[in-house]
């Protein structure tokens, strides 16, 4: 497959600067290209790849268009749009049709689907998944071996389910998801009744569901937990990472990022458009203000306000835990300080001086 | 399916004030509960939600049957209970119990059970399931579709293993156990031995098993290895959150809780009732006594006493830790004291002096 | 299965201290063996042990060989050797070799091998197994149950994959890797374009691959993600641990460790035998040089330095880091003291004066 500058220029609603006739095969990062690949300028940081990239053709901002760049080395064929991270998605996606050219979709003979279950029209399903009593599968859905869909599920059009994806019983997942192997929508929230006077814990039935709704990408290993009553609820266009855990009952809006190896307590509300970066946590019962950002390993342990920015454990406004992780770096100087204004006030040579440490530890 | 009140009252226990003629079909929380539904106050401090709630009936604590409670607004029917938690969880188990009207346990004619495998009465064998050479199977336990049951692995009765679930070789399961899906019981724990003239990591064969009790629950994604030799252990009664993991050999006493993305390394001892919160780790070959709490995100590098409560990375008594983290949010503060007094002192501007500062740093 | 000491000596390179008609059946940590088993130190700090192990015979190291090791209680059967753990595996290994007696490979009839997929000698596929059209999988290799193997995906000699593995399509694994339940490899990056005018978050097709070198070996429940474009890399002899996410385009170099729950973000370089110990979490675009250490719980915000030891988050060198914990713990006294200071020099009480503080608050 071959496609010209000319074609990617339209493709992109770009501006070519070069020759609409040379021709690219492939796609590649700026350092990786090869003179057969394009490749794009993503972040202004690494403007200095750009000149050192052996790419055919490479996508920069608009902004970059100045007569200045026109003399600098790089590729000499360059296409100026207002997006150069989605004009270079646009061509991996080209690449990628043709990668994945797929016959006819069908219901592998070595599956199990119920008969009473619902399959829309061209829905494929792979060998050895399941498909239980009354679950339903809309339009175009694609879903991969080694499957299980319980019974009253619902799972909308144009689904691509990987292989080893559970959605247990009376889960919902919207239009257009795209859910990686080996997660799980639907297991039981983790709710227990401890008896006092013995200290078992005895189980809290969990009857409620998860529902998943349209343009949601849940990635590969995944746990989401049905609601104890009621649903746990993952909004419309939120991204989900690997490896993250999301608790009985918990709201996400729409539009969210929640990034590898997150995990959201029960009952906890996200807003919209909240960023949630890996590995942080957050306790139950929370509100997560819309346009917040959660920094990497942060913990939550309080109610956050829209577009707060936080970092730590227990995070603090972004800016305020940078200050304190640098006055942190100094507490040596600090300590010695300390130390020299007390012997000068004959204070005591330590923060504490002996006698008042042997005098109060006495007290305790 | 419709319980009226008395017979709610009858079956948790409780004492009714209202319409015992009344109906409930359904259970919710308070904000969520229609008219039809039985919600219940589960903390003191959501009691507000109470008067706000629409529930048909609500569950409250025997201390809240005050005069004064009589007259508030809310539901107009109150059972009072012990545990308004406990008489939720009944009511939930009977509405669970209508829902998943389940047919007669059958083994599935797709799934692949080894002439040698024993299997008790009323063994249910999803489809695509595989169990091994020797394997046994207790009484009533019901195997999902696409399980994995090791050679002589043994799951005891009344076991529910949901779909997808692998327990490998040799490994135990005790009676009443429930496994959630994508969970991996028996994979080999991370031992190598390595060569120090040439950095290699050869394997060290993990040779042992994991026992997991009776009555113990694991969610979802959760990795429990296999002892080196001898067993890796969860005693009665714990319940384990999604994406959990524990290492090799590592020991967890009865009735504890571990909840999600917590990580136990080798060889640790856990006690009995002890609560490990969300996404706290422990390092290997450490006891953590009877009762302890570790709390949200906690990293445990030493041996933690009975009923300690451990916060923080590393850990502290809990009160110790917050008290140092609000002590943290000081540092601006006594970093500014500090410039006061020894500019007052004549001891230069910061808490080293410039002069200090080139002194000491020209001696490095 | 019995092994004489005399033999035991012999197959690990030991001198043998006792009698060589003794014999073991199995092998055990020092306080879990018993008159049957072989069991080994270490550690030099658990020594204490080996005088009450009840074991048959220990491995101890050579320098342990010494008049007063003699006449010490324990075990009376002793062989030195240079490396006792080492030695106690390969007693692991012929135990194993005993207890995994396999018939030969075969190809099972309930699996799903597409016709044009290339499949070595003496490879054997489980039960309800996939593996897709041209699909490679190199000879001795053990697919195990439920496995799935996407198109054009080529697993090497001699591997071991357990049940339930997804390898998705175009991945490559090396020859005698080791793979464990659950894992994923190859489900799409988390790569996302998000449109400035409506907040959407439009997909980046990840059309690259994971290729997985040489004698790695890979715990259950792990999510490697393929590369946007290009390949995400685990290099030869890496040994990653249970519940690890790798993101897309991450390239980790020969011989590492990666502890459980650890995460890495996209386009991180790893060096050569780097340890990354439990739930550490690297963000993206970082290099990570040769043999640095990152202890467990450390977030890594910027590059770090070959042989670097890190610990907190945001990490710092270990040292370093350890120091400011202890300081941290002197907080109080830091506090009182300052309090004392200005209460000695007329400033006020607190590190702030009430003064200075209305006066500040004020401005603000």
């Amino acid at each position: 497959m071959k496609i010209d500058l000319s074609e990617l220029a339209r493709l992109t609603g770009g501006d070519l600067e070069g020759s609409g006739d040379a021709a690219i095969e492939g796609a590649a990062g700026l350092s990786d290209a090869t003179p057969r690949d394009v490749s794009f300028l993503g972040n202004p940081k690494y403007a200095s790849q750009v000149k050192a990239s052996r790419a055919c053709c490479v996508f920069l901002p608009r902004s970059a268009r100045t007569a200045a760049a026109r003399n600098q080395e790089g590729p000499a064929n360059r296409i100026y749009v207002d997006d150069p991270q989605w004009a270079f998605a646009q061509v991996l996606a080209l690449l990628e049709k043709e990668m994945k050219k797929t016959g006819p979709a069908v219901v592998d003979t070595k599956s199990s689907v119920h008969y009473e279950a619902k399959l829309g029209s061209q829905v494929g399903v792979g060998p050895y998944s399941v498909i239980e009593r009354k679950a339903e599968i809309g339009a175009g859905t694609q879903i991969g071996a080694q499957c299980y869909i319980g019974a009253d599920a619902r799972v909308g059009a144009g689904c691509l389910i990987y292989p080893q994806v559970v959605i247990r019983e009376n889960c919902v997942v919207g239009d257009r998801a795209i859910v990686h192997s080996g997660t799980v929508i639907g297991s039981d929230g983790f709710g227990f009744s401890t008896d006092k006077a013995t200290g078992l814990h005895r189980k809290i039935p969990q009857i409620g569901n998860v529902v998943v709704e349209d343009d949601v990408e849940i990635g590969s290993n995944v746990s989401i937990d049905r609601g104890t009553v009621g649903s746990t609820r993952i909004g419309t266009g939120t991204k989900i990472d690997n490896l993250v855990q999301i608790a009985h009952n918990v709201t996400i809006g729409k539009n969210c990022f929640v990034v590898s190896q997150t995990g959201i307590a029960g009952s906890t509300r996200v807003g919209n458009h909240v960023i949630l970066a890996g590995q942080a946590g957050v306790i139950g019962h929370l509100t997560i203000g819309d346009g917040a950002i959660i920094t990497a390993q942060s913990g939550i342990m309080s109610d956050v306000e829209p577009k707060a920015i936080l970092f730590g454990s227990p995070a603090r406004p972004h800016r305020e835990a940078m200050k304190l992780q640098a006055l942190m770096g100094k507490l040596p100087e600090i300590y010695e300080a300390i130390r020299e204004i007390k012997s000068k006030l004959g204070l005591g040579r330590g923060p504490r001086s002996r006698e008042q440490r042997e005098h109060e530890d006495a007290k305790q």
